[in-house]
């Protein structure tokens, strides 16, 4: 072990609007202990996602918040240092949800080994992950995407966007990604097969996205709301499907925005066109993890499934490092190097 | 016949806003004839319903609009005057879409007959016509009510409400009206059996919506927009269901509401609340004719489904009549009597 410490990162404070530095704390304490059926893991791996800015705040959402003083929740890539537990060994890499932290103790029930052969391990946390596996259902479940239709996926260079858009192109459908500057466009189209990319920072993006839609959209995968959608909406064919994953362009938002209110041009789309905008966390879909990890498996093995991590070395760079993810600075699944070894 | 002139209203003029008496115009053309497999029809009861507001504005929407002196749209229970075809004779009873005119010639083929025994036979219009199919297809697809759930509906003295809230409690829901005036409310509770029903012009309005709701509200049947939607979204139980039927609050809209923009709230509640919001029109569950005949006369039978028309006697009537529909003004489903005989 490389200390007798256990260091973690704690909410100090809620943020108001874009987290700030002294709204975290580094904290360091003893290395707990492990009761019967327990497991004491030590994190290889922490990923960092978009949906911890949602913890950070009080009141209701689809899960608790993190409290005043507590660890920074997420999932971990852990190795078992001490078992009291029949099914885990000292040694084992499992899939842990320990937050941001070197150590945690755990109840074995529940936890998920991994394959040791699986590599990079840290793929756990991304593409054979929680974001692969968002990907992969609310696509598949509300996406309903059909051959030779349009997807488009915003945050296309990002964890699940990477994702949405290379399903797509199995299922037969035109992908279009959207994505912040050229350097992940290049990626998106270069790397992953999308048809195209759209950078949804340059002044011509309305109508660049208008273009590379020829034949409408017909799934819309939404990741971030904001200026994104509003170019979107016109675009939507009718009956197109509208996965609502998530909305980062409004997690640091402090308000809302100026006026008009656009609800009515919104609700008039849906109408007009027939539209279902479906909300979904990837809880909602659990039980269809044995089937994703058949798939990709598969779909990696036959490299029609590519990936880009963006690996943080140290729990002392998670904070900076979250505020670029939200700030779309990250390139591919944003994960933080916590311990050495593998 | 009462005249030999065929009467018809026509559009004059779009709108900017609400309709204009000047934006229509009555004329006198001639009868038309009938051609080899079609008939010549007289307008017993037109339907006057809100989406006609919609085929008075040009630019694209889910049918063509009407174009500017053509005579406005509109279904209607109709007569055979005279017959070029097999299937139909002078004297029977069919739905027709003739329009806002007195006579009309059309394909014999396609015209559905009507139960000459069906009193009145204006409910072809309403509570067994196009507004009960919207009701019964949009809330048994889309809304998927189960039993002790809470089912909100907007406009629910209307053609389309007043059929929702009956299915919801036939299907064991608690069923919560929302409307506008004392009168209208006391209708729906007493009348058709709501659970209650909340008063959306009262100044308490919010308050008493949410007190109507102490369960909160898994689906939410949308006929208006506008400021009931904004009390709704935030008594949503996750995974609610919202079928979009009508957004009659923003049809005459000539721009948007003040700021802010409210579109990261509604945004914000389908992410979190999972919530399924879906567009529809009534044609898009047309193969559903033949069960919502056989289920709605049951329940007629049974005393289970109730209803009020609103008859504006002549066709002179139609253009108040259809203003004062847009300003919530009738009181059950609103026809027009062209034609005394029945």
């Amino acid at each position: 072990m490389s200390t007798e410490k256990n260091r973690r990162i704690v909410l100090a404070s809620r943020p108001n609007g874009e987290p700030l530095a002294d709204n975290f704390r580094m904290e360091e304490a003893g290395i707990p202990s492990a009761g019967d059926g327990e497991v004491l893991l030590r994190t290889l791996y922490l990923s960092l996602d978009p949906y911890m800015r949602g913890r950070m705040n009080a009141g209701p959402s689809y899960a608790p918040p993190v409290e005043i003083g507590q660890v920074m929740e997420g999932a971990t890539v852990s190795q078992v240092v001490e078992s009291k537990a029949d099914a885990l060994r000292a040694g084992d890499l499992v899939l842990g949800y320990c937050g941001w932290q070197e150590y945690a103790v755990a109840p074995a029930k529940g936890i998920r080994k991994l394959d040791p052969g699986l590599k990079p391990v840290s793929a756990a946390l991304g593409v054979l992950g929680m974001p692969g596996l968002t990907a992969y259902t609310g696509l598949l479940n509300i996406g309903q995407p059909k051959a030779g239709e349009t997807v488009v996926v915003a945050a296309a260079a990002g964890a699940v966007g990477s994702v949405v858009g290379q399903i797509a192109k199995i299922k037969g459908c035109r992908a279009v990604g959207v994505a912040g500057g050229r350097e992940k466009c290049d990626f998106v189209r270069g790397e992953l097969g999308f048809d195209t990319c759209v950078d949804h920072r340059s002044p011509t993006f309305v109508g660049d996205l208008q273009a590379a839609c020829p034949s409408g959209i017909d799934v819309y995968f939404e990741n971030v709301g904001g200026a994104v959608a509003e170019a979107v909406v016109p675009l939507l064919n009718p009956f197109a499907r509208i996965p609502v994953c998530g909305l980062i362009a409004h997690y640091n938002a402090t308000g809302l925005p100026e006026g008009p209110n656009r609800v009515p041009i919104l609700m008039a789309a849906i109408l007009i066109k027939r539209l279902t905008f479906r909300g979904f966390i990837v809880s909602d879909f659990a039980s269809q993890q044995g089937d994703f990890i058949r798939d990709m498996s598969a779909w990696m093995r036959d490299g029609r499934m590519n990936y880009r991590e963006d690996i943080v070395e140290g729990l002392e760079n998670a904070v900076p490092a979250f505020q670029g993810l939200l700030r779309g600075r990250n390139f591919g699944k944003l994960v933080v190097r916590v311990a050495g070894a593998e």
